[in-house]
């Protein structure tokens, strides 16, 4: 019985999100491994070990140290290196097989003063999107931080990532496919170039590994996002509105016919502020249709448009407001469905059974 | 020693904003019941409890059970009445002296079907800000509503509340102060109307509250930023830059001097992602400058020009770049404080003792 609002998970919408990009990363030749930070479930963790996942990546050190507590061993932070946290890399590479990502020596410097950690290193390669990473045609800088990585006693170079984030600015399919291209083709100049050292090469965001012919020169994709997927991965073709597997279950408080209006318990805290545009509106969800337990994509597309810390607005038409009173329960596909998830720490999947959350 | 994003909690900037909030409230003649909803924090009503504040406001039943938990007996949920909490309702409301917000026949006509929780019910009014609420000019629909309460037997009608949160909305302070006006007015007008009825009068909003001349008419004022402020309330003239009581210490992790950034951890499930414009640009944050334990407000300001989901860019210009190293600490006054603390789920204080947050 829902009376607040809960976060759906459809574990059948779920599983065929995860077999489908297994099943992409398989036709393509390269390995899998699954970024955990959308989910941030040990229960959705176990979904991924029963399809045959063993190496798993995360976004800080802290929910690697959750995922090795759940039995995980082969953890990649893919997050810079971050020197002030030195014991916990210490502590952590002492029980699992860690790997994290660099791309400055200052930080190799920190380390290199204390007793190493042991642990794998990624040089973060930057392939346009300007978040971290060393830009991807600068190899000496490249060159040199793999030296001063194999002059360490405890960290071995393992190879090259990459996250070209880019992709979600991006709505037209050959722009994505051209970003796409960029960061393989440079991803590949590196892997020649240090070809002595052997380097593995990692990649992957959602919206390139769910629509890329392939993945020339990489050894493993690391999206995350596609076992939700979410209105910003629909709005960008990477997958069907049908295919989101979360979405927030919100009680109708409030009934505005003057305004057109109704009013849901359901705001910034439960679903985060990520907005998309939609035919110029900016919104924080759209409604599905509530269907037995869980929910189907509607024909006549309602959007919540206005959000605060506990209410969120959702705009009716006259001819429709009838079809909600309060009392009520409606279902709000999330804009970004790792925010959400993170926003209400916790899911209820369609039989009622609470499941985790870091 | 901060390894990871960490929410530091002032507790000398927190007093002093409840202290001046409480002296405003008793210059103006009016009972002060803060909303809680802001610090959600046991150990911060603590803080109230020992200046003397007996009644609190919060948003939502489940944060009203988690105050009753800790000793609070006289609790409003500015929130409307959910029909599907009815069980929750009747717990709490057997426990403690609870109250809640009605603005729909709808609500009560399905309460009236189950046993009554005993609860007080402020009817909401909306005086223009367009969330939830009868229009403060409808007193047909209010008394109304009275009547409806006064028919049932568990419920109290107690008075009216209003929440003009439009004041966020307007930079300018006489319109703010306009907003307030028409508040006060319409409530003031809706008090003699119902006069037999004996309404309390509640309202507040943390803009209004902290500049207002004064608050006719009404009986307790409701405001709950204030206690920690942010960078919405600076922008706004609510407060000073140097009142704001929390602010995120977040590691450097990146240093990019070719594009003048440097990047930390501290993204979007660290600030949430509220977002505030200064002189045209959209940024997350403001840095502060370290000061000992704590931190102190800077001359020349940088922000937190853009995050993902735990990184955070923030653009340095090139003469100030050797300020920042991988492995520093930098301290950020949050955009909207309320979001922030929700998303951290937690404090430091500056001596490092942890604090709870619901």
């Amino acid at each position: 019985m829902i009376d607040s609002p809960t976060l759906l998970l459809d574990r059948d919408r779920a599983l065929r999100n995860l077999h489908r990009m297994q099943d992409r990363a398989q036709a393509a030749g390269v390995g899998f491994r699954p970024h955990f930070k959308t989910h941030q479930s040990r229960a959705v963790g176990e979904w991924y070990r029963e399809a045959g996942i063993d190496r798993i990546t995360v976004s800080s050190i802290a929910m690697a140290e959750y995922f090795a507590d759940a039995g995980w061993d082969d953890i990649l932070v893919a997050f810079p290196l971050n020197p002030l946290a030195l014991p916990r890399y210490q502590a952590l590479g002492s029980r699992v097989r860690l790997a994290t990502l660099v791309d400055n020596p200052a930080a190799l410097a920190v380390i290199a003063d204390g007793p190493e950690p042991t642990m794998d290193l990624y040089v973060d390669i930057d392939a346009g999107y300007g978040r971290t990473g060393v830009p991807a045609d600068q190899a000496d800088r490249v060159g040199a931080l793999i030296d001063t990585i194999d002059a360490m006693s405890g960290l071995t170079f393992r190879g090259f990532y990459c996250h070209p984030g880019d992709t979600y600015h991006h709505a037209d399919a050959d722009e994505r496919g051209a970003i796409h291209t960029r960061a393989t083709d440079g991803l590949q100049a590196l892997k020649q170039r240090f070809a002595a050292h052997t380097p593995r090469v990692l990649m992957g965001d959602t919206p390139g590994c769910s629509t890329a012919d392939g993945f020339p020169g990489v050894d493993e994709i690391t999206p995350g996002n596609f076992i939700f997927y979410d209105l910003v991965q629909a709005s960008l073709g990477a997958c069907d509105e049908d295919d989101i597997a979360i979405a927030m279950a919100c009680p109708v408080v409030g009934h505005y016919p003057d305004r057109g209006e109704i009013v849901i318990h359901g705001g910034g805290v439960h679903f985060a502020k990520d907005v998309l545009e939609v035919d110029g509106r900016h919104v924080f969800g759209k409604l599905a249709e509530r269907d037995g337990d869980g929910w189907r994509i509607s024909r006549q597309a309602l959007y919540l448009d206005s959000i605060s810390q506990e209410h969120g607005i959702i705009r009716v038409p006259a001819e429709r407001l009838n079809e909600f009173r309060v009392g009520d329960v409606v279902i709000v596909l999330p804009v970004h469905s790792c925010m959400t998830a993170d926003a209400m720490g916790g899911y209820v999947d369609l039989n009622g059974v609470a499941i985790d959350h870091f």
